[in-house]
């Protein structure tokens, strides 16, 4: 169910973005319920002029290593799950590969249930 | 209104990837009363590295040809009506460029009706 | 907080898309409450079969250097708001790169203030 955006400068290698892309993956499943299969991405890369960023927001240093990720999921998912899946990302992306967590930036959209087609032309999760 | 982001693996002709952008047109012209003249699409390409899906969640089997659609609209459709685009756009792409209904996987995210301006600054729903 | 996501005809210089995504930036700042730094913006430019526009929806004239900004930020601005920032936007982007009203279309979608984390694997705004 979550479609997933993932943006991040250009430069890095095909297994680093697919580390990113791993672990995003990863921390939805074991916070938000997310089952296994349920893995739909897309990972884009930017030229500098493509993807702006504050470097001191929040006071938080960020630098070109910068990993943008919007999601979109089913609403339901309480606060603290939310603040879960927020602490598994960062850790799961800096042990692999290796993504600072200053650089992490994520943001989550919500929709109804009802609101998703996996293949078919059906409304899978209404069913 | 509606905004829609169509994402898909790179390699296919642009009357393919036209073709797959009418039908999805057409299908929320159909079903969602969507205006005619309402359509403002962004079609992206990916190389395989760029496009992640899980080629069998809920049993449907995905392959290369898999197509993402977004599409942001305003709220107050119903689910019915929802899950009549749904079967609709798969029926309308299967039959043309001819892609499988398998490989069609579609999200909706949905916004107030003053979310939008079609130009001169303006909120032209809320007039 | 906001992510914003630009899309453009590709053509256009580096310095004309900087000036596209600093008005956006800064008619958010001026009528939207958004923090000076709270800046996250993705720019994207599509050959011509990758951005799809009605020419005359609503009676508003488009051409190629149509801009599609859509804009995730938390909810809680009035509809006043919203018209505010539609409007400041369209004149900032006329006097800079000299963007047509006619030409700027803006979604904007909605999400809970819980839904951000802007680095850290922490949930900012809830703390």
């Amino acid at each position: 169910m979550p479609l997933v955006r993932i943006a991040l400068r250009s430069g890095k290698s095909a297994a680093y973005r697919r580390a990113i892309a791993d672990g995003i993956h990863r921390a939805m499943v074991e916070t938000l319920a997310v089952p296994e299969q349920d893995r739909f991405q897309v990972i884009s890369e930017h030229e500098p002029d493509g993807l702006v960023y504050d470097p001191s927001y929040l006071g938080i240093p960020r630098d070109d290593d910068v990993v943008l990720v919007q999601i979109t999921l089913s609403a339901g998912r309480k606060p603290t799950q939310k603040r879960e899946f927020m602490a598994r990302a960062a850790a799961l992306l800096s042990d692999k590969p290796g993504l600072e967590p200053r650089n992490l930036f994520i943001n989550l959209v919500e929709v109804a249930w009802e609101n998703w087609s996996f293949g078919e032309g059906r409304s899978q999760y209404t069913e």
